[in-house]
């Protein structure tokens, strides 16, 4: 018999952040909640940055997820976006991190290739594929991103418990 | 007679987050302790920006300031390292941020016009004047930036005071 467990998957950004929990019982994965985390645009940044914090830390006690995982972003299109993306991604990820859960990172390449099957594929076939592998999502473009990061670390970690 | 409030200042890093606290009584400047953060430089993502906000957070009940400052960092030589810096400033910032302290944000250029009168300043520049506005500064290049950012920070809210 084996143990459900819980992998919450964050799409970051400062203004959208979304989210998505699934839970894995063996090789079977179910859907258990998602959502995007919206920021308020014209606060400071740091009260935008404990905004994402304090919401990815209330979704730990309300879904109670044991592990996480999110996007390693090699990808930015300037300097200053990529800053923006950086400070959304370390709000994310410090509030499952300083719980002491495991962070899974996966490059977006690796993210579309669990979920479609190809590096390659674009926001609409990733969408359409998590609704597909997770019955019962009606994701948004944030959120679906969120759950297809949280499928692939529910490969990956599988893959590494056979191969262990 | 004024109250001295204590203001620390920030220069994240991934690898070295420098930082300076200063006292502020009326218009004398006095200085109470400065180092740098060294997080793991091997360590997941996660773990090292654990480490820096576990080190600011540290800092906050060991040095007691009252207010926070940090550049508002707009340059950054390409997407990549400017992904990496968001992530450490994040890391930093949301410490005294999630401690309900102001956080100040300043353009690098006002925080050397703050310190040297010019905001064309070199690094030694700041470095020097620094020593020559707290006396027993033994700042390294890491941390003569924090102590230039908290000097910056003192200056703007002595003259926001002033003005209202």
């Amino acid at each position: 018999m084996t143990q459900a467990i819980r992998i919450l998957g964050i799409d970051p950004g400062l203004n959208a952040t979304g989210w998505g929990v699934i839970a894995q019982d063996g090789t079977r994965l179910s859907l258990i909640a998602h959502g995007v985390i919206k920021a308020p645009a014209k606060a400071a940044m740091a009260r935008r940055l404990c905004f994402i914090h304090d919401a990815v830390e209330a979704l730990l006690g309300e879904h109670g997820p044991h592990e996480a995982a999110i996007e390693d972003q090699f990808v930015a299109n300037n300097p200053g976006s990529a800053l923006k993306l950086g400070q959304a991604r370390a709000a994310a990820m410090l509030a499952p991190a300083r719980a002491g859960l495991v962070v899974g990172e996966y490059a977006p390449r690796l993210v579309k290739k669990a979920v479609v099957g190809t590096g390659g594929a674009d926001k609409a076939q990733v969408a359409a594929m998590v609704s597909v592998l997770l019955p019962g999502a009606k994701a948004t473009a944030d959120d679906a991103d969120a759950l297809a990061i949280a499928i692939c670390h529910a490969n990956h970690r599988n893959s590494q418990r056979l191969a262990s």
